[in-house]
């Protein structure tokens, strides 16, 4: 397929992004050509690329289409892919794998160790059209939602984070400020984990944690979290911890919380160096701290789509917000109002 | 305590049973002394105990108080107990584990090397009162229904079979004729399964496995399944079988359907050896037989009191009958009826 | 590369086959074109493609160059090819897997849905050239002898076996009659398993097993298996069956012998259905049959990496015989002579 | 049996031990009566309780027999116990189990919520007699040397940390100045690990580590650790860290040395919290840290019996030392010795 098509470019080093007019481009023998039917904004786009902090700077090279989450229609199949076809519905893993790496050969092609980033290290998604590796291209049924396909790839965060150890009936809390947290609330939820405590920052977001299923939510800053849910479990502490945040206080928190032979998935980034108590949250208690990158290709899509399959898990409860794609300068300052009156922000072309 | 109660003992060699007037037993120093609330019939008591088949004339022996299915209330403590006092309520683990052989001290009391079981070795539950090892006590929630407190033990057996490994969004096929069947129904269900398919003989049971959560339910004597469970799953068979019946055809049909690199469940016992297809079910498709056996002491009894919790698993639909004690006869005579229009009987004393 | 090759062909159906010179094959973008070093006959060559049976009938289209075990040196490679470069020492995986199905994306390459098989499925090895799928290329140190290197594809199926499930300090018997089961006790004793009883038929054989590092060896036709291994384990059993042969009475043995709670790894192929006592052998015992089929693409890979480079393993005393390549028939003849007086055989072309 | 003892006590609070004569404790019901056989010291003992730091004020209550590392034989059995008999020669797991918590009843004992420590909680081992509860004994073969009997306790620690996952064939780097970094190395080679580089402080240990199987050994004030381990894995890191010594550094170094994807076992237990890079040491590599505590209850000592029956490991050249228990002080000032010109230190009654 030739043609033009409009992106969201940042065409130079710095904040912003500019919406471009380019060709369509052209898959190679092993990707997919894909019309993007609906696109979705992470935290990496909201807080590095578009405001270019030191990470984007160090990271990016320019001129980039950014964008990594989406969901479209397959229109033009490299001659080498043998898995999909013309008119398949699909979304995109953003992470592209090497395939000959010790992890890409031990069951961790998310960890690749030649990773490669869609719309970070490549030609991304806030755009008509994409070129996807096949390896990144998970089929869906034609009857979801746009809404719901576009934001899989962190929905999958989120699955992998509570569900990498089994979660049936154990108690959890969640520290988490934005969709990522909301996410995993209802992905714990939705695989029969027993109460689940949410931690929250913003008040907006406490109507959607309880719709995504909160037992309970905390607010962060007005909340004794540790002494509150330590006199709910009856000192116990709680089996799980899901620390989605990064933040210092958040970790600390989910250290004094789990329990004796628990786990604490480490999911959000601390943007420096965090002190813990390594002797009596983790050595003491048997505990374990694992930490979380992205998603299982395919594990975890396969978990996500049984339980969005079964009607368990319900996401559209966090997508507070579609703009059209044009508008995009309106949606990423929502993304950072200072009252994070938003969850999830969805793009149409 | 000290005291008369009503039991009913098996007191010679042969069929049936007799409701006699015994003394209260005497708790060791590791025993509770526990005042039974309800108890259910095994198929253990109703196919081998009771009509006193081959396998019971070998094991059992006489007088017994039968019966080992029961929830009650603490009366006694024995002085070396820790961990229960007077009042609180239980359910009875069944298996009494020696503690010291390797496969007590590897995890596996349920399989313990030495292993006796309530109301086969040891005086049983079908009375007033029994003495229960302190480690064969499970603690409930005093407004726990004592119907269902009463069938925790066969419930943990369908926990186990299900729940050996991960489930989520998992496809399923169950083949089980009686309450073990519909009682895993309800736990795969319960424990986010995505599609669950459920195989029955009796018609009077396709009722409960659909209120159990049977996505579809089939009948053995009508329906293909094999070839309809093949085209529901475009030829991929399923990932797991849940073989609660020991019937050669269930074992075929089952090997059949479970897909490359899947599980299957054995529960049910066969009455005699089977044959199967190794090469083609097990060792080509990469997959494996899981031998289950009671429930683990205690982590599956955390993951169902878990699932009861949180009101995803009630397994009220599947009892369906409740007697006096007394008219034990009239149950067992039920829990027989040649249509099996019965899921689980209760008996009050 | 072109030019004309020296390569074992079975030219049309029918037993047996035919020195050929054929075209060097092209290999594909995605392929690596490796000069053979070193090639070795598997059972399925010689029981199976050479004599023509049944199974070879029905799967196999000629003109085939067979054989699938090798190891070489890269001499091309496909513009696509990212991890190999011309000079690469490399094994080859047999199975090519297809990349997108359900098991590929689950971490079960090695039991692909659309699998296909080097020197079955597609041209094979006994030649001068092989066409390799890059996702098939294990890359080897230069200084491993080639006699070693050529047979890392079925050593990996022992690896596999053994170690599916840990086995350090763990009780074995493994029941093998060919080079499967001395590969297997080797890799059991280099991971630190505890007691290995090796059971084999043909008495040549007995030396080899010794050498692998069985702790005793036990011949099928002379030996009380069952009783002398009982009485050696104190009436309890072992940890693990590793079972090699895909013979009922080995299937039957098997599972009387493994302990409670214990694992049966079923990788010998049987020729028919099988009588198994499941109720005893696996569901009373809480016991698992895992079937095993291939190595996991490359865990396992790795594993026996490690094994070798440590020292741990030598299968050097597996291989009793090398032929010119050209002397196939000769090759094929030892294999199946009446005794088995030969463990694994390699052909240098 | 009744009469008197030698034994070390800590009469009341403060440092050092006094030679006592005490009555020979009376086993309770469910303990065993050993006659104790060879005791060794443990870092425990040496820096907390002999020296009488704040840790030890705020636990131990005086007077109190302290040790909890030691072997002996069976001279008494209470009456309630059933696995052991007079004669038996034991060693002693020093975690006192309640046995009816969340973490006893979830396979979890040696973190049970209530747990106790002999020798800290309970009178202990510097003594001519012990009574030992029964849960807490280990059967070992007669002809065990004492030496090693006695520090069974110690080794499974060292078990426990790297076999908590898989180790077969896999890169280790060991830091450790002490016993359990010298065990530690041992156990990774014995259950064939790859290659293990360890970390020490002392030069007197070099010797040792090496003795135990380490390929190579690192000064940690002389060498650049990290910079030299990463040169030799191609700048990979390596799959497992084992950290023995709780120090900054260590673990600084470790997570900058574990590769993507691998595993970080921490047991040295810091003296103060903490400060790691969460981010790049653990979440973006998809990395764990496990806390480990004591040994599992008994999984770890069957396979430290495995390896030690085997002949693969022997710990004996980590012993430097053997006193007459009435030579205590001597044996605490070596153990203290600025150089550390020691390993284990055992004492004979």
């Amino acid at each position: 397929m030739s043609g033009k098509m409009k992106a969201i470019m940042k065409k130079e080093p710095g904040p912003g992004g500019t919406l471009v007019t380019v060709d369509i481009p052209k898959p190679g023998l092993t990707d997919l050509l894909v019309k993007v039917k609906a696109t979705s904004i992470c935290g990496t786009d909201a807080s590095h690329i578009y405001p270019w902090d030191a990470w984007a700077q160090s990271r990016i090279k320019t001129p980039i289409i950014f964008g990594h989450e989406f969901c479209g229609e397959v229109v033009e199949v490299g001659s080498l892919c043998t898995g999909f076809k013309v008119g398949d519905y699909v979304s995109a893993e953003s992470h592209i794998p090497c395939g000959t790496c010790w992890q890409c050969r031990n069951d961790m092609q998310h960890i690749c160790g030649n990773l490669k980033i869609l719309g970070v290290d490549t030609q991304g998604c806030f755009a008509d059209y994409v070129a996807l590796p096949q390896v990144c291209a998970w089929k869906n049924s034609k009857d979801m939602p746009h809404e719901i396909a576009c934001i899989l790839e962190p929905l999958g965060n989120a699955v992998y984070t509570a569900l990498v150890e089994e979660i049936v009936g154990k108690s959890v809390v969640v520290f988490g400020c934005g969709p990522a947290g909301l996410f995993v609330t209802g992905v714990a939820k939705a695989a029969s984990a027993g109460t689940v405590y949410t931690v929250i920052k913003h008040e907006f977001r406490r109507d959607i944690a309880k719709k995504m299923g909160a037992d309970a939510v905390f607010n962060t800053t007005k909340d004794d979290i540790v002494g509150e849910i330590m006199k709910l479990t009856n000192g116990q502490g709680v089996d799980v911890i899901l620390e989605m945040t990064g933040s210092q206080s958040a970790i600390d928190q989910g250290l004094q919380l789990v329990k004796k032979g628990g786990r604490f998935s480490a999911f959000g980034i601390p943007s420096d160096k965090v002190t813990i108590d390594l002797a009596k949250g983790v050595i003491f208690k048997g505990a374990r701290i694992l930490g979380i990158n992205g998603r299982r290709m395919y594990n975890d899509w396969y978990k996500m789509a049984g339980l969005l399959d079964s009607g368990k898990l319900d996401p559209r409860p966090v997508i507070t917000h579609k703009f059209p794609l044009a508008e995009f300068e309106k949606a990423f300052a929502t993304m950072k109002s200072p009252d994070r009156k938003c969850g999830k922000i969805v793009m149409l072309p």
